[in-house]
């Protein structure tokens, strides 16, 4: 009785298989096997993504694909570490044309291009709800070599790349809810640039990346290093379209999330590093403010100096 | 401005800190660190489970987790591999109680004492759908001993492990389609028990499990093969319950799912290692056909030794 190969599996072998890289043993075994690199440390992250609540249902598949990879990758980035290969599930409604799923897998080929990144494995299946991914992402270190949240030292400057608050603006525009004549916020939403590279170890002393709004993810430093935090709006770094936006929309810019830029604390016999090595990657840095000893505290001065308050200083995907 | 933590931050803090194992970073950093064993490889593969599709929204959440773990944990074993760690993503509607992450992280924390695991990571997110998860899974094996799905040889004996059909049976007993007094199908619905330590390279030629239908699984096993497979059904080791069930429910057994057995291509000279294996770890072990120079293709022979045709040869999570 020779069996037709059921959907599940006609759609890897379409749309997944192209992307298997070493060791996923064509995607055709229960798991990859990976020996890992000669002399590193692995370092590991899985994030999910779902339909509605990290992008929007209509965004194009390959931009999603491209999103999932590039939020993983962001978290790499964070670490210090060099992108090595992931892992992906995908539960997709069974009436998902397979046109969307083609469109997906051109973005992920375009990325794991962009990248240096292989496919080792994963799952399709189906759901009654929205779509939902999820990717386990693999990079390198040298061993001990992972910058942690914990290494922020009293008068460390915080820096940040790239522009702050483009992502929560980018949302607003996606939704048809803020000007965006060229579509800039927009791409900044959903399609984030992890600065791979950007942090390395022993010179920036804690890292992660922005993704949940600027306050609270320093907050999150904050707590790992033992620190308190002064932060200046007047140097935060926005966009000539965040500019345009107004002021009105600091706020937004300060707790949004979906930034996926780097928050650093560098000391500062450290930031002429820093900076060389941004001007190599042709990535904008900019200190936006300090730490310092004292309980775990985040303050924040306004355009005129004045300590503000945030009524929501940041976003949690599950609230 | 202090701030409280967030929904997301303070049920991971919970309900996921306490199972975080060495690496993981207390589950506060952007990513995990993992130092690979010296001298092994590492095998990984990852799988989603949603609701309604791999497990019931009613079923208890300590057994939904436990399942989402034994059913990563049944790719080890068909692998040869010796579990290491994982990372976890949790998608649930924002309406689900504390009361069902308690529950879930104590069968994780149940699992995983029982088969030597460590959290390293994850993400949790809400949706406006069904609880959706998924698993990534990291085990070790000996340099090049991973078992493939593609190295059964003509003549070798096809060997499963336990009994075939319960889980299928299980989700009928389960949804109240099937009488099951003792509940021991329902329990084998709901918690498989992965195979670890039984399929030892060297002995046995060729391995996967049997999570998509005994005769579905088998053609992938002819495919990754090159070979063709005759499937004798008198010899499919039933349990009680199954036999019980009676002989309409034969087909079903052959092509249900959800079983996370293991199912095994084991040459004449190697039977025996396979049968002291088996005993050493008190799991029985049946032969129920073998493998043939051909096509690749499954011949299935009835109760009476007549070729039988079934109408699904297996389930696709995807279809």
């Amino acid at each position: 009785m020779t069996q037709p190969l059921p959907a599940e599996f006609s759609l890897i072998a379409r749309h997944f298989r192209p992307l298997a890289g070493e060791g996923a043993l064509d995607l055709s075994d229960d798991a990859a096997v990976l020996a890992p690199p000669a002399g590193r440390e692995l370092v590991i992250s899985a994030d999910a993504l779902v339909a509605g609540v990290h992008f929007l249902p209509e965004d194009p598949a390959d931009l999603v694909a491209r999103k999932l990879l590039r939020t993983n990758l962001s978290d790499l980035a964070a670490m210090g570490a060099t992108p090595l290969a992931y892992l992906l599930t995908v539960s997709a409604p069974k009436s998902t044309p397979d046109s969307w799923f083609a469109a997906f897998a051109a973005g992920l080929a375009a990325d794991q291009a962009e990248f240096h990144l292989r496919l080792l494995g994963g799952d399709t299946t189906s759901t009654p709800g929205p779509v939902s991914l999820s990717v386990t992402i693999l990079g390198t270190i040298r061993p001990g070599e992972a910058i942690r949240r914990n290494g922020a030292r009293p008068g460390d400057g915080i820096w940040v790349s790239g522009t702050i608050g483009d992502g929560a603006l980018g949302l607003l525009a996606a939704t048809g809810k803020l000007a965006d004549p060229d579509g800039f916020l927009a791409d900044r939403y959903r399609r984030p640039h992890p600065r791979l590279g950007l942090a390395q170890f022993g010179v920036v002393g804690a890292c992660m990346d922005v993704s949940d709004g600027l306050v609270q993810d320093l907050g999150h430093l904050c707590r790992a290093s033992g620190l308190a935090a002064e932060l200046d709006a007047r140097l935060l770094p926005l966009s000539a379209a965040a500019r345009q936006a107004g002021a009105e929309f600091l706020p937004l810019c300060l707790s949004g999330g979906d930034d996926y830029e780097l928050l650093m604390a560098v000391s500062p016999a450290q930031e002429a590093a820093l900076l060389t090595q941004a001007e190599a990657l042709r990535v904008p840095v900019t200190r936006v403010g300090r730490f310092l000893a004292g309980p775990p505290d985040v303050t924040v001065f306004g355009l005129k100096g004045e300590p503000m308050r945030l009524d929501q200083a940041g976003w949690s995907h599950f609230a």
